[in-house]
């Protein structure tokens, strides 16, 4: 299986580690040492080698960061994990910080003496993040200083870097080449007057050069830096084992080089040299000094906009996905309230994922979530927590396939047994918000911070409301979390056609249930509409996953008109596309499942 | 009357006065010189005296500016104003410039030598301004060099600065004592570690002190400065002749101090100072060189949140206000098309609202434009533009009045006679937006930028749009723009208890019809609601404005359950609150306008 269920890490492990990093720290001279979940790319994923975070403190999270110093040593991790933390770390050595509302500057004056000293590895933090810092403390005489990997340096059975082979990504499924994407990019970067762009960031490494890996769980990417020069050729650092079968592919212009040559190529570029200060590592700039012109990741928008191979590949693949989704909905339908755990459909919908060749890995971890379970937002079913579906559950079910020609990330919530009356009516309303977003035209550059309130209107109305943005950007066979696109509050990006993105709301009951529903979708020029403005170019949306919405847990006559319409077109094509997939089984119950309102 | 309909201006008025003003910068030395629509104040309406870039140009708008040089003079002008400025200016002498979408620097770099000197006087311009273009401009050699006004150099019959009485704005109406507002700002300053704040805004000056004026038409303030210093005092810089009526309420802790006084007071105390370099001259950064502290003007946000008393005193005017648009409304109906001209509704109207003793002025010039004039968004009818009402018009009929207890402005658009079906099902749309934003409920922390949508929804669906914000902030007998609030894509301020703001959506097509409805609504602690987060505060709108809304304009099977339903009862409560305050021969006609549909 792609996925484990085994619990990762016990909180009696961090102390003794804790005291072996404090030797080295008083070695070294420091006051402390920072431990961030990130590696040298900055991706919510990371190598086995780079989970330091969790292997000194326990905690296993997707972000957050451990400030270690003398006798304090602070977890900083935000709102979804404020609980999980408290049952990962030893708490009596380690002290969780709720994060951002305490900053690292703050707790930092509080904690160190003025003038302390804190130590940090130049690969794993953004001149950003050490900026921003920096200026918070300014006055204080806390400084951060440069250092070797203290916890590499303790980390006796640390696993040596992945080393997956890179495969070359077929032209049918990039619908561009690199070399046209090398010569587009370069253009830009002659316009913007820099000499080259260094790209740290996998997915945009491996979108450029139309390669895929496997270093990363669940993420297609290979592991590397390059550097676009402004002629279209490119220095691609990665070690030389993983290249063995793309050498072909990538040809002359690309020139292969050691990772260890980085750090002198860049000393010996003419400037400026274009980096993303939010993303880089530090030891780039340094290496840069001088030369550095900050702007944004050259690949990220170019990226972020597919193009018709992409949205076509893209949308078969999530044709295939809906067919394994659809056969475990309608098995999982047949079972009795009581007789199954989270685990065993997390185990089965992988099984029917499995039944397509063209599935590399799961997109993420799936996120099985019954009855309780459901409410917290990001679950992780373990042989701990794995919980039976009782009658009156709902149960959350999150995810997705990394399929060759593409992407793909749904969640339905499905009634188990007789759901109860509030949550059918929540339930109606997350549906209502969802429908809403799906049907709306909006006029061109407009960003997801104008139009993500669309999906909430009807919780709203009822005094709810969910704590997580209404959808992120998808990649096509790449990261399942892509910026810079996002329907949150906080993204200020224009949406444009091309742009992969979910529409996911949902609510979330502490204690009693939790809902959510997420289909993705693709931005699109508008047709024109007769009577509407002839000079305003206008966006939509066109929707890639299919999969039955579950009509037990709608309140019909709470969905207006257009709504039901909606919902009833939608699964009336549910039913042509992945009718002709399934079993003979699985389409008896299809066609139950998507007969009208 | 307060409002005027003369033509304010002549495009043969500007060549000579540009020859002059190109003598005077020959003069000095200058190459160019720069002629903004602001004052020292940076409002939106300015005094007389003020008007250089009309009286230079013969440009009436309310925003823009004019860059004179040798032998080019660019009229910068938003999109509001780009048919208007070509009637108004001698085109073989300025050229009207598009703007923001050519920026002053970009122009300057087009139509400069290397090395040009460019005039600009300290008190008409922002820091913020300022930094922008020389920013832009760096590497050019051209430059920015403060000099006097030599405008007012060359103009003899400049009017002299306005002198109206400032009087005392009562307790009553106003809640809260300038004692108590010195003191609660006073206290934020120790907190942000500043010795002193300069304002420079007439409407932050006449809240801060409870004291309004009529230096400007239409805008109830008296001109001055003010530096309010952190232990609570202020110095108030304003002519001694405008205070006479209002020594005693002012008393002790407000030393007032001629204008004159105000740079060397200025340079005498000690920093650091807060100074808005969005809005504060030039010429009070530079008296205050390495003591600034920049931030925002203190008394934006608590001048925005209004409290119970202002809140009460709108709702009071805004009762009167309505009737009198209701008198006129059923006058207007008992008109035949075609009998009546644009001007003498606004006649009419300022008529009705001159029967309400507590009327100081109106909130500005009323906007009354007949059919194609109606799609001009700041229609200003003047003796030239006066068209007649004809059969088939729509009429857009946007006003306010300036009472001792409230500032209102209300939109209503009215049937002439039969409308075409096109017009009836986009005033439709408009009506949904507005009933839309009116019903919302939404979590309190976000702005206006995230809800906006909510109000175009109905129009992006049928591929239409309208090209200004939904809504502005509204003062309380002050200003009737009024920041920092707004309904608006690029605003990011959050919406709190007490703002007052307009929901205005609108639909314009060019050459044919224009639409816009507007009521005016006060920002409420949403109630909970049953089955709501316990946990979560949300925000809601109570409306101030209460007059009819077109029926006969109105496609019902347009309208959802829920908009009808709000409707009838809007209705109802008009009929209930207005229908006791206007003459018989209204009130018949207001119980057949608010009948439910």
């Amino acid at each position: 299986m792609f996925q484990s269920f085994e619990v990762a890490s016990r909180p009696e492990q961090g102390p003794p580690r804790l005291q072996a990093l404090r030797d080295v720290m008083r070695v070294q001279g420091l006051d402390g040492f920072l431990i961030p979940r990130a590696d040298a790319h900055q991706g919510e994923y990371v190598a086995p080698r780079d989970e330091r975070l969790r292997w000194l403190t326990g905690f296993t999270g997707s972000a957050g960061f451990c400030a270690a110093l003398m006798k304090d040593a602070g977890v900083f991790v935000d709102g979804r994990y404020r609980t999980q933390v408290k049952g990962q770390v030893a708490l009596d050595h380690f002290t969780p910080v709720p994060w951002p509302e305490t900053s690292l500057s703050d707790w930092l004056k509080d904690h160190l003496p003025e003038g302390g000293k804190v130590g940090f590895d130049p690969w794993l933090h953004t001149p950003g993040q050490i900026e921003a810092a920096e200026k918070e403390l300014a006055g204080t005489g806390i400084t951060f200083e440069r250092c070797a990997n203290l916890v590499d340096l303790i980390w006796d059975d640390q696993p040596a870097p992945p080393m997956a082979l890179a495969k070359a990504h077929p032209l049918e499924f990039a619908g561009e080449s690199h070399d046209d994407k090398r010569q587009r990019l370069a253009s830009g970067l002659r316009d913007d007057g820099v000499q080259a762009a260094v790209i740290t960031l996998p997915d945009s490494l491996c979108w450029l050069l139309n390669i895929r890996g496997a270093d990363i769980a669940h993420n297609p990417v290979a592991h590397g830096f390059a550097v676009l020069h402004a002629d279209g050729h490119v220095d691609l650092f990665m070690a030389g084992e993983k290249l063995i079968d793309v050498m072909d592919h990538l040809g002359a212009q690309v020139h292969c080089r050691t990772p260890e040559a980085l750090v002198d190529a860049l000393a010996a570029l003419d400037g400026p040299v274009l980096l993303d200060k939010s993303s880089v590592p530090v030891a780039v700039a340094d290496a840069l000094d001088g030369k550095v012109q900050w702007g944004s990741d050259p690949c990220a928008l170019p990226k972020a906009c597919k193009n018709a191979a992409e949205i076509e590949g893209s949308a078969q693949a999530h044709l295939r996905d809906g067919a394994a989704l659809c056969e475990l909905l309608a098995w999982l339908d047949a079972q009795a309230p009581g007789s199954l755990r989270e685990t065993d459909v997390v185990k089965r919908l992988e099984a029917e994922r499995r039944k397509d060749n063209a599935l590399q890995d799961i997109s993420f971890e799936t996120i099985s979530g019954t009855g309780p379970n459901g409410a917290i937002m990001h679950y992780r079913v373990s042989e701990e927590s794995d919980s039976t579906l009782e009658d009156g559950h709902l149960l959350v079910l999150d995810s997705g396939g990394q399929y060759l020609d593409g992407t793909t990330d749904i969640t339905r919530t499905v009634a188990i047994g007789a759901p109860p009356a509030e949550a059918a009516q929540a339930f109606t309303r997350v549906l209502a918000g969802m429908i809403a977003m799906t049907r709306l035209r909006w006029p061109e550059g407009l960003a997801g911070q104008h139009i993500e309130a669309i999906g909430r209107v009807p919780l709203w109305m009822a005094g709810q409301d969910f704590d997580h943005g209404l959808g992120h950007g998808v990649g096509t066979y790449l990261s399942v979390h892509e910026g810079p696109q996002r329907l949150s509050k906080i993204s200020s990006v224009p949406l444009k056609p091309g742009m992969i993105l979910s529409n996911e709301p949902g609510y979330y009951r502490e204690g009693a249930f939790g809902i959510r529903l997420e289909n993705l979708l693709v931005v699109c020029p508008a047709p024109a509409l007769p009577g509407g403005d002839a000079h305003r170019d206008m966006l939509c949306w066109r929707t890639l996953s299919f999969a039955p919405i579950d009509r037990r847990l709608i309140v019909a006559d709470m969905l207006e008109p257009a709504a039901r319409d909606w919902l009833n077109a939608y699964h009336a094509e549910v039913a042509e596309k992945i009718g002709p997939r399934v079993s003979p089984a699985a389409k008896l119950w299809l066609d139950d499942a998507t007969a009208p309102l």
